[in-house]
């Protein structure tokens, strides 16, 4: 690619300049992985310095390629490569390694330092997320322009990597949509931190891949040469491409290299020393960058800086393009004008409705407002409601909006992660909610990244009926709501859905988790109610109480036309009844306490939520005089009717625990 | 195996009997799955008839074949078998299948019909645990009698069992340990929901498990004594065998056959009749077995029980070999006696010492009286301390005690589950707490099941330092409170850590996590505090208050030695304050109110829980009057004291909480 004259010998003293500063930043911070920098510092100098396509000084150019860490523990690596790049992290900054408010956090954060392009730690999950930008790049290539967009997405991978199963389901995926724009180098260090990786690891990992369909190549990992060579090649492959790059753990450390204690600790200050020798090095010198190094690495500031200009000269001569348009206006001021028109408004009459098709309904309607928001389902888009009609699937050599994600529900989540990271896309996908176990991971980087796709997770509760206690979530709702930063929606009919679908789109700063029925409810006649527009606010007051207050009935999702109902019974006997839809903790815990309390008036303590989930996390909102009616184990396989009057989701039921709540009371009222 | 000739007409009569049998069932529920019931009867047809050693009048016979149904929603297919060779599962069972109540419900559940192995729905799963079967019997075979144990597992997956990472995981190390004893059919129909698994699934299955380490076989669905020799050819084969049918969903279905509606849903009574009538069926007969199939079917009853006598005098022949001695101890009786001898006292002057170091300490105590405890990491062993010293590793051709899943948590939790599956067995598998979230479709179904591996959680806070957000949990501790009939117990020091140790191996009906520190904490001087031994009822109190009580302290692990020591603090400035440990809410949910009043006395209303994650749940100790002290987002990279400053968890902070509460209170104590 590059027309320079290759310098063997200023390639080697770079290589071991980067060995030494991340070595040098593990000692000092006492703490971190010496191990894998030192292995990886030559694929990762040709990398920074001769292959990615990347403007240092402009960290967001969207035309840039980008590079993953997928083994993020070696995260002392990535940050000298973005120091000795040029991006915008000093030297200052690797010596702070893994301290208080550094940008040099123990693996790389996402956010938090220029040239990060995702967090990783997790193993595996880099590697699902990479397929994730390149599944983006084909979009845009497809959607908007074919030059612009036709950078590609590089990864270091360990071992780990590639045990665990998200990087199976990705990599398989990938191969499936020829994903060439994808360039992977393995570091085949046959080490693990309990040993040989040929403790638990023996199969032939080239094989396994070119079952996937990539292509695979091997090169030893100090020859740079073949290194060069090898990326080259996987350049000019039209299928994703693994680099087996045979490594050795702590290259250079005279007695820790090929050692599994030069994984997980610092080499020692004696190591180091001996390492510094054997590498013709000052062993007094610390974190030292020699000037001819640093010169050369630097180069790239300028030839990248070019490079985005080029790239933006590009952009702006296509600026009439429409589908160009249309991206740089998602780009710079987020959703298309107009996007909110025609969002459906469900007349009662309509219903019963299924929580899960409104949202099909509500979905494609976004969709024909959204360009670009796209998605698909873990192989159950007509349950899920998830397809977009009348577009292409995502296919290979042609990426439509709706994706094929397979039964993968795990490199699903990291896939959407992946898009989500891609400037301009709104990603979603479906599963049964049961299956949101499968995907946490990811949706915990999600939110911790603040990337924003959207979750469709239908078949909610027991409601799903036959399937029985296997699909039945009970614990799935307590423990999305327990993730930080995930807002959790779980809408009580068609309105609550069309507010719900609209809030995950206009929130681009974290992910939204959409939990649907599967069975058909009411569409709530709303000038008897109050408006769905409340979901905005997490929770608000769906039917006041007639007469003196004397209970607060709440509840999310399709237990909400229940509460209702009983509230009816019980006006009837004249006692005043509240009910207060609660379909989003998150947005309500937002509000003033004001407003809380004029939804959930303090002084009224006879409360009782029902929620055919867990009970776990609910006490916050009834109080210690409150009840909960929920469900205590697992559910049962059974028509969907038989089960919620079996576990006490009945009218009845919700009377005669109002009643018992009230009967404890010494005066009525609140 | 068998000298009885081979009757191919009756054979297809059975087959054609299996298939209608599942399609009539899901008939009359107007639910479930037919397509995959149909193309599999002729594999099912041969394994229950022919190839499975197996006694349908003792299910739970040690020495049977085990037959796992991957793909659990063809439940229907699973209850035919189990119906026509004369396991306890009656005609009118099959008739009320997904009936509430019923032994028939939507996926299979193990422990509610007999001849169910393992519960299935979720994919992935029964694959994974028929590996960690397939590794119980070679731990039998090898520490107990080669012969009794040489049995099988076999197994039905669809391709959505192949394309989750889980199996992936589970299909390397089954390659690796060579479990020959593996016989797994994949049945190939080339349909998924959303219609032809080219969609999204193109690789080479072939090849990708030939990479893993097995052998593979391809026949032809419909052509039993093709499939018949690849059943024998792969007994006979020391590697794990993949037999890939290729299958036609709903075989025998005239116009839904080949096609994604024959999947989820019932035929239709049109479409059912015309299957009959193409099967040369009587079209108006319903649930119809004819005598001769029935009895042909039946067959396996006397040549099992024959076989389960004869098994049974070879273990009666070997009573005096002390290995099997042991074993029938084992399953008898439970624990070895004597078994909590010489468990660990920790003395206070041993400390300060990290609760995974102390688990450490005990499982090797503990594995030294129990030799059936065996376990290992997800290649985190050194750091969850989870190794039994002076024993061997579980390796191809020898099965040792301890065990190295690979960095394959979501396989480890399946395949624990497949080890708790086999008699006399003590499973146990560590990683960090974070990574307990790769692993809780495996967790929950163990929690379902009743089963009781036991989970070595590390690393359980921001109190692991520099590793940072992606390491450090926050929701985990809320996310696994919330699994029902899960034991989540996060010990407060080394002698807690017995405790809970004690309690996790004594507890034999359901899974068990342990949630250990990776820092330091001091061992409490327990003649001043409450007893470790109140761990056992899940809260305690550790210290009361001197004099008049004016607030209550709660807290888990290691978060306990910090309200102690705000304790200190507080009553040298004359405020008494009780502090109590709550380890377990599980266990303390099942005290008596009596005794939970006893250790947080309902008057005490100011009361601060403190723990160093998310304080989802903690409302329902602490009462609308008190407050957590927790993570309210996610943590940070830094050295653990200067993390456990930042946010909050230090003595001050508790202090100034406490004072804040009793400030809002009219009048001191309680």
């Amino acid at each position: 690619m590059l027309s320079d004259a290759f310098n063997l010998s200023l390639a080697k003293q770079s290589v071991d300049t980067i060995r030494l500063l991340a070595a040098d930043a593990v000692e000092k911070a006492a703490s971190g992985h010496p191990g894998t920098p030192m292995e990886a510092a030559p694929i990762a100098y040709l990398l920074f310095n001769r292959h990615l396509r990347h403007a240092p000084q402009q960290p967001d150019w969207p035309g840039r390629d980008r590079f993953i860490l997928s083994c993020g523990h070696a995260s002392a690596l990535l940050y000298s490569m973005l120091h000795l790049s040029g991006y915008d992290l000093s030297l200052d900054e690797i010596k702070d390694f893994r301290q208080f408010g550094s940008r040099t956090p123990g693996h790389p954060e996402f956010g938090h330092t220029p040239g990060v392009e995702t967090t990783t730690g997790p193993l595996g999950q880099g590697f699902a997320v990479g397929i994730g930008m390149a599944m983006g790049a084909r979009f845009l290539q497809d959607q908007v322009a074919e030059d612009l967009f036709d950078y590609r997405i590089y990864a270091l991978c360990s071992d780990g990597d590639l045990m665990e199963g998200v990087a199976s389901e990705a990599a398989s995926l990938a191969g499936h949509l020829r994903l060439g724009n994808l360039i992977y180098v393995y570091l085949d260090n046959h080490i693990t931190i309990e040993g040989d990786t040929g403790l638990a690891f023996s199969e032939e990992t080239a094989t396994r891949f070119l079952a996937y369909g990539w292509q695979v190549l091997r090169v030893e990992g100090e020859n740079l040469l073949e290194i060069d060579a090898a990326i080259a090649c996987a350049k000019h492959d039209p299928r994703p491409s693994l680099i087996i790059a045979r490594t050795h753990i702590g290259q250079g450390a005279p007695t820790k290299q090929d050692s599994a204690s030069a994984h997980g600790s610092p080499l020692g200050a004696e190591e180091l020393r001996l390492t510094k020798i054997a590498l013709g090095r000052n062993p007094e010198a610390r974190f030292e960058v020699p000037e001819a190094v640093r010169q050369h690495m630097r180069g790239v500031v300028e030839r990248g800086s070019e490079q985005a200009a080029l790239w933006q000269q590009q952009l702006e001569a296509l600026e009439k393009e429409p589908r160009v348009t249309a991206w740089r206006k998602a780009v710079a001021q987020g959703l298309a004008e107009g996007w909110q028109q025609d969002l459906p408004v469900f007349d009662p009459t309509e219903g019963p409705m299924a929580t899960r098709q409104a949202s099909g309904k509500v979905l494609n309607v976004l969709a024909s407002r959204l360009p670009f928001l796209l998605g698909g389902s873990a192989d159950l888009a007509p349950s899920n409601n998830t397809a977009l009609k009348g577009e292409q699937s995502f296919k290979p050599g042609a990426s439509g909006r709706n994706i094929h994600f397979g039964v993968r529900e795990h490199a699903m989540g990291a896939i959407l992660n992946g898009l989500a990271h891609t400037p301009g896309l709104i990603p979603y996908g479906g599963t049964f909610l049961i299956f949101s176990d499968y995907m946490r991971p990811p949706i915990r980087l999600a939110a911790m990244m603040g990337l924003a796709p959207i979750y469709v997770f239908t078949h909610d509760s027991i409601g799903l009926g036959e399937d029985g206690p296997t699909h039945q979530p009970v614990e799935q709702l307590a423990a999305l709501r327990a993730i930080p930063n995930l807002q959790v929606i779980r809408p009580a009919d068609a309105n609550e859905t069309t507010v719900a679908w609209r809030i995950a789109v206009e929130t681009r700063d974290q992910p939204t988790a959409l939990v649907l029925s599967r069975q058909k409810l009411p569409i709530l006649d709303r000038p008897g109610y109050g408006q769905a527009q409340g979901l905005a606010r997490g929770g608000y007051v769906l039917a006041v109480e007639e007469g003196l207050l004397q209970a607060v009935l709440m509840a999310s999702g399709s237990e909400v036309p229940l509460i209702l109902e009983a509230r009816e019974q019980l006006q009837q006997r004249g006692i005043g009844i509240r009910v207060v839809s609660l379909p989003c903790w998150e947005l309500f815990e937002r509000q003033s306490q004001e407003y809380r309390d004029s939804v959930l008036p303090p002084a009224c303590t006879a409360r009782l939520a029902v929620e055919a989930a867990s009970p776990f996390g609910w006490t916050r909102y009834v109080g210690d005089q409150g009840e909960v009616l929920g469900m205590e184990g697992f559910g049962a396989s059974a028509p969907a009717e038989r089960l919620m009057e079996h576990f006490g989701f009945s009218v009845s039921e919700v009377e005669s625990r109002v009643l018992q709540l009230l009967a404890k009371k010494e005066k009525p009222g609140c």
